[in-house]
């Protein structure tokens, strides 16, 4: 299904006195304090966030999964989906596809489906952490890192084969992101698994297209539950620099130890220059998946000022950010959860778009504690709902996402197309 | 010195119309959804925290401690700091002692004293984490829960010193934050020392006045670093139970493992009606003693979510709520930063405040997971300073605590006034 | 397949001398410190640990699962699979099953089946975290917390259905293990879900036959990401309390919060006579289900002194423990995995059994700090291990318990009778 | 006071029967399997562990201290108290001094006062996180990393002049700890925060003599408690490739985030080629400096393993490594306290020596992840303190160090000579 422009645009007329008052007081303030207004509208309608094919469909525990209806079961009604958001949210554009999950079998006729679609094909992922059926070889102990060279390179040519694929579909990057590592203390030698990923880095880093980035993503455990080969940002970076200027880290905010700094951790690879983009979610205990924004919105916000640091001065040199979404929607409608996400992330860039930077420097080289706590918050306190909206509004989106997804009854409405038994695939 | 209030009226009629605006602004908001921003603004200015007489100097961690000017050195001057708090904050008007610290060479006139700066006597805490010099018994090794009958008398015997003082003062409650516990394995038996602190704790209700409460307080290391025998709410609320029904259970925000649930805490102990108060502070990574709400904001506001359930129903049966803030100010003014505190928690209770309960609960049982979400984040995102300020603006206090603190040259008048060098006692 | 006992003697008699030298060398030293080594080896063959069902087959995590081949396909199979175990090892004679996945359909017949193995039925555990096929409800917003009063009564029913088919097993417990809980702020009312799960578990208790137990077993998070209804000890302890006297907590070594003590756990459930018994397993992040003492060996011991105080004393008044594993195999051999996991619990509680408690009494009285850690450490590092084994010979069983699967081609055999793809029911 | 050896020797005669028949067994047990015995109790008596010279007196926490007698009040007594370290056991023979605690009067008369006592000097160890009576620059706000370059370069001087002190005295390695960092979000700017410490690093980089090394070390919080500087290993190895090829990483076992995998750490630093050292001791919790070995001696083991293999092969290009205790005895004599930690380095050492390392790579080769556990364990359990005690026994140390210590009354001694209230410099 794809979403009707009048039905939007009608619920925005509804609304619009209410939106109206708010918006030109939040606007107001803003343009007192020195902003202009219109400048931040733009930008934040500039900040695209792809959207995984695998998030569209209801995610899974261990302990079990609990499907919806109406789930996509071809990658079209993916990227139908995601047209979805795109008309109602202004902050998707694109889809991340993961391969062997999303093969085209006729990959000009998808790039068109999607042009007609208007969404993009953003990083292309590879899958080194399942055996597939009729695999030749098995991921069970490792596959970039193996022992066994066999393994190694069938897993490079996987990797391969998705840069294949991408090029066709108009990609231009390839996320890595390995399960690889060790359960058991004494399982595997770290030194020899470290240089295993790295020489097989670099034999995929040699098939990658000149106008192609390549992201290494770090996780400290899981499905590995003693050592991870990527397990942090120093093992990320390490393999990023030996393996090629391209290749970059990739931070997902629910890859991290208890109690991280993830903010640092950012600004420590904004440093040097490899930063590649990040997969957004929310977590409280491990790699929850979690909505964005839904557990620790004040971290979220942190990260942003980081980000908006490189994103508005020239003083950092680092290619440009690539942002995408990674949760898992066990428990809410996913296209309801994703809509969530895109607002969290707009809201917190919105709220660090308008922190006071330069007070802020006079009050870190004056050491005055107080007062740098007074200007970071200031801006994280201040509702900024209306401007996200207005964003929205001038693009021809929603209002309120999720209110008009739901008054438009678009999970019905696909419900009604694909059924209640509709199979995603993903994890 | 004593704030003159005229320079605060001062202070706010320069503000006054940004703020009318802001209040309008938001009032209209909150009347249009049904709120009564009359009782919102009474019940912002009745909540009162009381301000802990360790918490007015320079705090110190194991390394090193960097203090200020101007810092009290008596009780006196304590209090009277607390009283520049009270002009200036709505949200305290009390101060907590810590015994042998703060004991009054003459209680009836410390207790006059305090009432003309407009200042009561809250919780009473004991300290049987130091020796005092010409102490005839060590805490070494634990205090109530020693293997040494004649230790744990000394500490029984000093809780009941606090008591009595606190009866001269006005004080109604006991606060026994106990270090006891073992830093090696092997080093205690678990059991021994939980029934000896059991029997130590009966010892002392045995003296507690009837109209008095005796808070336990868990926390689950530091300064020892295996066990601690208070060490989470299981143990604490077991104590409660099992002393008497005026024995309560106090949490203090940074005494938890990492990940912890605490707003899940604080309903299971509301639950058992055996919640006696809070000590408020925040925290990145262990007992970091920080200005509250500056880590960890939304936390705050999920925790006054469980508090403002309490308050605002009837269907939990539990004794009303002493707040406390319980930081340690190593790098701001001491006073600055309760100001900070006192602010963050007034936000996070009117936060809580226009929290649609009833919409709320109809979600819930719904099972309506992403409703659940909006609902309670939209109280969440609302900018409701203006409205906390105007709390404050009717009670006579500054509109801005910090910039007045500041505007009025405090600091500066203290350190006039008792030096560069005055030491303040606590940690 | 069933293990020839000519072939584990013959093994065992190879392997006599090395054995008889390295066990009268450990024997002669326990003698001379006072101990009776019968009775030790007595009480170390004594010890049985329950094998679950569902722990046969290869486990998974949400990425993937591994299988390897001969894995058990029926009840039948699985019980076969653990009188492998109890001919190699003397720390298990028993299976906890798990409903539905493991629904007899003759119970009388499955009973005798597992008569002429040797195996005898422990615990009965309960699924309510997964929709079974066919199901009339749906436990995905919880199942006894949920807010629907039918699906309440649909999961308890199911855990009465339990006790009936236990009954005719012979078995005596049910285990209760919720995933109910919520995964984002808000989606539920802590106190609703807690007093729901209450009444749930009082409408279970009083279908339980006088001679049964019943266990409660908490978990911080996982599949519910932001809170669970039986989170932490104590709520699990209260649960306990107020559904009735036979209801006791369950005790798994994965479920707790990063640096939890959980040997104070152990004894603070103890104290309180409502310890029910063990999930053993071991981790290093969360709920990982690792081979018993793969990571943390000594936290292991240290939990052993806790049971051994209580199980060789009269002064802990609490029912006898039920010790389970409770381990998912995702990339060992199953059974590889269980005899490893059955070696450590065996050589850990040797170790606490040995361990000079009137020494240790001593020394923690005195406060002689280093002096407990010296006689703690020092049964720890005993080499205690041709202990144990001659606890196995004396029984029949192998001295090396996986040397011997190895010889005697176990999992070959097993592959040979079932395949490669045959499919074991479980996570 | 210096220990008497004849008291020691006589000690030794005493106890030498049962430790013959122990030592014989496991040696017998070691030949047996290949092992050079007298090779390797050379390996073991060659391991030398400086002890930090603030490590001889009682630790504090922030909440305390509570000091026993006879602490050493000068630096002369500190060298004789690890003299008598030096007699009873095998493992230290130097101090590690830390400036400005440690000032010599005269360095020269110092080094030939030490010399006599059989002790070096190892590391200098800088202060910038207290400020010392008389500074004309503060370190509240940081000192390599501050915002003002007055601080910077007063804090650059004082590590120049710990260079020019430890040149006198024989030194050759100074280690960098840094406190800076910051407590609250948005009080600092990371990157600049960064690049102003490796300014001030190259600094005193270009200071160091050729024969010299400098560590960085990192630490994740406190007494900062948002972010530190150098907080991590990532951190820590960039600072140090930036800064110099002598500039080396520093680890603390107890200075990571809650679940880190330190035998990884130390992997990932070696193989960079930068893994200047360590700083021993365990913890639960955080930073909780307590005896080697006490609370994971599996950890402890398993960097072992990491060690081992870079030091008994040459694949791996690095620096020799220096090795230290870093703890705060809070609780025991610091002495025993000591002794227990240069013991628990011993075994450990002496049990990754012994594991089978061919046995474990062709099982890795293989991914035969039981029996890597099976070969890794199997040297975990074994009992070497036989053959630690040999080590000592051969030369001329103490059979049983702690036992000695008692028997010879040492902190006896100790306070007659030195009274019950001499203070010991450090934390």
């Amino acid at each position: 299904m794809r979403i009707d422009k009048n039905q939007v645009a009608e619920l925005n007329a509804k609304a619009a006195d209410g939106h109206t008052n708010d918006f030109n007081y939040i606007a107001d303030k803003l343009t007192a304090k020195g902003h202009d207004v219109d400048s931040l509208l733009e930008k934040i309608g500039s900040l695209k966030i792809a959207t995984p094919s695998w998030a569209l469909g209801t995610g899974a525990t261990r302990f079990g999964r609990f499907p919806g209806g109406g789930e996509p079961a071809t990658i079209e009604q993916k990227i139908e989906d995601i047209s979805v958001l795109a008309d109602l949210s202004n902050q998707t554009d694109s889809v991340s596809l993961h391969i062997p999950w999303d093969i085209p079998s006729d990959p000009a006729a998808l790039r068109e489906f999607a042009d007609n679609c208007g969404i993009r094909f953003d990083a292309m992922n590879s899958n080194t952490f399942q055996d597939q059926s009729g695999a030749t070889e098995s991921y069970k102990f490792g596959s970039l890192c193996h022992s066994d060279a066999n393994v190694r390179k069938y897993a490079v040519d996987h990797n391969i084969e998705c840069i294949e694929i991408g090029k066709e579909l108009g990609s231009n990057v390839l996320t890595v992101w390995l399960a690889d590592g060790s359960t058991f203390p004494g399982q595997a030698n770290f030194m020899k698994q470290f240089d295993n990923t790295l020489d097989s880095l670099k034999a995929i880093y040699a098939a990658l297209p000149e106008d192609w980035m390549m992201f290494t993503e770090h996780k400290p455990f899981e499905p590995n539950f003693y050592s991870s080969v990527v397990n942090d940002w120093g093992s990320s970076l390490s393999l990023a620099q030996k393996t090629g200027e391209r290749c970059l880290c990739l931070v997902d905010l629910g890859h991290h130890l208890p109690n991280t700094n993830i903010e640092q951790v950012v600004s420590r690879v904004l440093a040097e220059g490899r930063l590649g983009g990040f997969h957004f979610n929310d977590s409280k205990y491990a790699d929850d998946d979690l909505t964005v924004g839904c557990m620790k919105p004040y971290q979220l916000y942190l990260i942003f000022l980081e980000l908006v640091d490189f994103m508005e001065g020239d003083h950092i040199k680092n290619p440009d950010l690539a942002f995408m979404i990674d949760a898992s929607h066990n428990f809410k409608d996913p296209l309801e959860d994703l809509l969530q996400s895109l607002e969290a992330i707009a809201l917190s860039y919105a709220q660090a778009l308008v922190m006071d930077r330069d007070a802020l420097t006079l009050a870190q080289d004056a050491n005055d504690v107080a007062l740098t706590q007074e200007i970071v918050q200031c801006a994280y306190r201040a509702d900024l709902r209306a401007l996200v909206a207005e964003s929205r509004r001038r693009a021809g989106k929603a209002l309120s996402p999720i209110q008009a997804y739901r008054e438009i009854k678009v999970r019905e409405q696909l419900i009604g197309e694909r059924g209640m038994d509709s199979q995603s695939s993903g994890l």
